[in-house]
Order: C-alpha cells, then structure tokens, then sequence
C-alpha cells in the first residue's frame, strides 16, 4: 500500500500548492507546475524516475481513487508525499469541481543549454520549431504530435507561451514530460544556429511552392511553424525555402495542430522514424 | 448603410434568442443556431445566399463594429434583421462577456435525406464519416479538415453531436456551414450503404495493416474514424480493411482532429483534390 496523508482541511498548508489552482495559473508558479489526470501523472512519474531535470514532489488524489492507482503508485520514491481527501475537500482546494481527482506537483530543476540540447541529439533528428505559439492548446498539440512522430526534440522561440501551463501540458497528454525541449532565443537565431549544425530547415506557410510529401528529408530536419492567421515572419520565409501543405485554395490555413501533425507524420514517414 | 435596430434593454424580445447563449447551448435551440465572431457569420451570409437550407435570421453586433463590418453587411438581404447594441447591454443577453461583439442566427430548414446527398456527390467523391463522435471540439476540426481537404460530404452517425452545436461550429471556423453533411443513422447501416455505391471503406484505426499513405485511392472514397480513445466498432473493423497512420508504438493514439486531417490530406492528394 502506498502511504498517504489524508486532508480535511482545505487550507491545510501542506497542499496549499494546489489551492486555486485556475487563479495560479495565471500568475505562474516559478517552475513548478500542475499535472491532472492519470496519464500526464504516469508521465510525471516517468520523468521523475529517469532523472533528467523533472521531479514530482506531491500528489493530491481523491481518496475513492486510491485503490483503482495502485500499480501507478506502487515503489513510489518515497520522496514523493502522497495526500487525499474527499470530494468536497479536493473542490474546496482547486476551486472547481475537480471531476477527475487527481493532481500532481511537478518541478522543473535545471533547464538545458541550447549547447547541450544539440548535443544530446541524435545523428538523425528531427526536431519540432515553434515561432510565437501563443496558444496553450497549440502547444500542447504540437508536443502530443512530437511524441506521436518521434520527433528528438521540441523548440519554442522565447516569444511562445509556457508548455508546462496547465492546459498546455494536458492537451499534450503529457508529452511536455516526455519530449526534450528548450524556450529561449529568438526565432531567427534559432534557425541560424540550426542551419550552421547542417539542419534542414523546413519553415511551414501557406506560401510554400513544395508540398511536403514532395521533400526528401535530410538525415536532420528542423520542422518550423508560426502562429495560425500571422505565420512566421518574413525575414525567416525569406531566409529559408519555406513549404506547404496542398489544401483548398478557399481556405486561409489548418489548425495548427493539425498542420504539425500532417508535416510531423510526412517527414518521420520520409526519415523512417515510423 | 445597413440598417439596424438599437437594442437597450437586454430583455428586448426581438434579440430574446441571443439571451443567455451558454445556458440555451445545452437545451439546445429547435433548428436554430448561433454564429459566433465575422469568419462564422460570413459563412451563415454566404449559405443563406446560396439557398440550399440554411437560413440567416437576425444578426446581433457590438455597435462599433458595425462600421467595420460594413463590407460583410453590403446588400445584406432585406428579411435579415440587424441589431447593434452596446457593449454592457450586448454582454447582458449574452450572459458573459462577448468580446467578439458579432452573433448571428441561424436556422436549418429541411435537411436532406441519405439518398439525395447521395445523389448530390460527384463520381469522385471523398466523404468523411464519423462514428460516435461526441466531443464537439473534434467534430468541429473533422469539419474544418473537411473544408481544407476538398472532402465533399461530412457523415455522421446517429450518436454523434450536433455539428451545429456553438462550440462545434465555431471549431470549424463555420465550415459547418459550408460543407454538406447529415448525421442520422447507424454506423454499421450508413458504411454498408456506402459500400453498396461502390465507396472504397477506409476505417482509420491504430490496428490497421496499411498505412493511410500506401492507400491506393479508389474513384470514391469514404474515410472513417470513431472516437479517441475507444476507437471505431468492432464490427466495422472486421467488415471493412482498416488503414492506419504510422506513428511511435509508445503512444495510444492522435487527437481526432490532427488523425484526420493527415488521413484527409493524404487521400485527398492521391485523388488530385488539392
């Protein structure tokens, strides 16, 4: 059995880093970050356990779904505090009725370099760029993609928003636990710095004159997406042969998840990565 | 100039279709719907221009919107009623605030039957079929995909949702509107129909032998998916070949709406669509 704290009070200070936790979000949570559901928690756990700069530190899980976690918890690192509570107490605390009780509080511990994140690549990657991805539910789309495709690794330019934001991280069914990844730099240096590794930089527009499923992956390839409506800016379409996605001459653009998602499964096809 | 109505009291009968739009989403509206933001509304103007059942009712605007709108609103046809008010009294009906500051209603007159949407398709047709499909996120991108793909026709079975329903239409970018689709009927009764007319089964599955981009596409092609998670019937499995989308063996599956715009997308290019 796996030893748990049972709380009563709301307020109790020992879960006081998931009270509110929609009013938190907003206001950050200085690396720390929330994970809900069973398979973002699995995932949390994972990356506790390799070791590779992601730690759990609390679980907080409705006390009727204790039994139905066992083989989750079970050799839980004992590090790890494990509390429950009942419904009504578990709704008091996050403040809203929290329907699938269970949460998790993760930490990030030292970011990588840049340096070190090319580093760790293999000999043929393929990474995931993202330029101003304002949208959490884009981000977390773009990660559920990178892992669905066996992307190396995800990169978001400093302008994006924050793939450990709640929503984020559970529309990317926890990938953001799982897929390496960097936020910093700006865009264009980004992609300078990948096109001096021998990256092929495929920039994703609609203004693209070669269909994707018409490129011949390098042995890497850094796969660039921009903002749905805006795209990416000029200056990289300008630097970088950008490409398309054949669609309708009616429409504006795809989703961008979905367009990650189409080029992501076209270039691992094309690098046999699945 | 288009002409308009002020509303100041946000109990005013003639917009009492506009009130509370979150609460009325769930009770539904009877063959009425709502149109949120210019894109959607632009839509709902061009069907009931195009006559083939679906009708604009009344629009309700943010007052200064309308001169901006005014382009959209140009020979607007006389039976549609505008209204404008100000942002208080327009967030008051709402019942939240519309930032947006553009609705419309819509109505659905009589809906086609199975036969004569049929009958409407072109020999090379492309249809997407959707089985059980009951998150509206995911209807509303299986539309929009619809759109950008070329697909001819949207199916959906009985036990799907209403693609009609705000949140849906509003995922589409009002594609909704502009493709044609019904949603009645059995799954395994709509695809043994389907077969009859010489469509070529495609159920998208993670069981699947083929992979969608080694699918030779038939003169007409009916694309199929079910739900995330739970996946499509066994029975449709067994009956039809299921083709699937390569990805990592570690994950379960793709988000609906990202599975079927690369399925799309994929036959859609081998059938010259786009």
């Amino acid at each position: 059995m796996t030893h748990s704290l049972r709380i009563t009070d709301p307020d109790d200070p020992r879960i006081a880093a998931f009270r509110q936790i929609r009013e938190r979000d907003l206001v950050g949570r200085e690396g720390r970050f929330i994970a809900e559901g069973t398979v973002v928690l699995r995932l949390l756990l994972a990356a506790h356990r390799a070791g590779q700069g992601i730690r759990a530190e609390k679980l907080l899980l409705l006390e009727n779904r204790l039994a139905g976690l066992e083989s989750l918890l079970a050799d839980l690192p004992e590090e790890i505090e494990v509390y429950t509570a009942s419904q009504p107490v578990l709704d008091a605390v996050a403040g809203f009725h929290l329907h699938r009780g269970v949460l998790g509080l993760g930490r990030r511990e030292a970011v990588p370099s840049f340096e070190d994140m090319l580093a760790e690549l293999p000999a043929r990657a393929l990474i995931l760029v993202g330029c101003g991805i304002s949208n959490h539910d884009n981000v977390g789309a773009m990660f559920r993609n990178a892992a669905a495709f066996e992307a190396d690794a995800v990169l978001l330019d400093e302008t994006s928003c924050d793939p450990f934001y709640r929503k984020a991280l559970r529309v990317s069914v926890g990938s953001v636990l799982a897929v390496p990844h960097l936020r910093q730099g700006e865009s264009g240096q980004l992609l300078r710095r990948l096109d001096e590794e021998g990256f092929q930089i495929l920039p994703l527009s609609p203004s693209g004159t070669v269909e994707i499923g018409d490129i011949q992956p390098a042995w890497r390839v850094a796969l660039v997406v921009g903002t749905e409506g805006e795209g990416l800016p000029a200056d990289i379409l300008s630097r970088f042969q950008p490409v398309r996605i054949a669609q309708s001459s009616r429409l504006d653009s795809l989703n961008l998840g979905t367009a990650s998602g189409i080029a992501l499964h076209a270039i691992a096809r094309g690098m046999g990565k699945v």
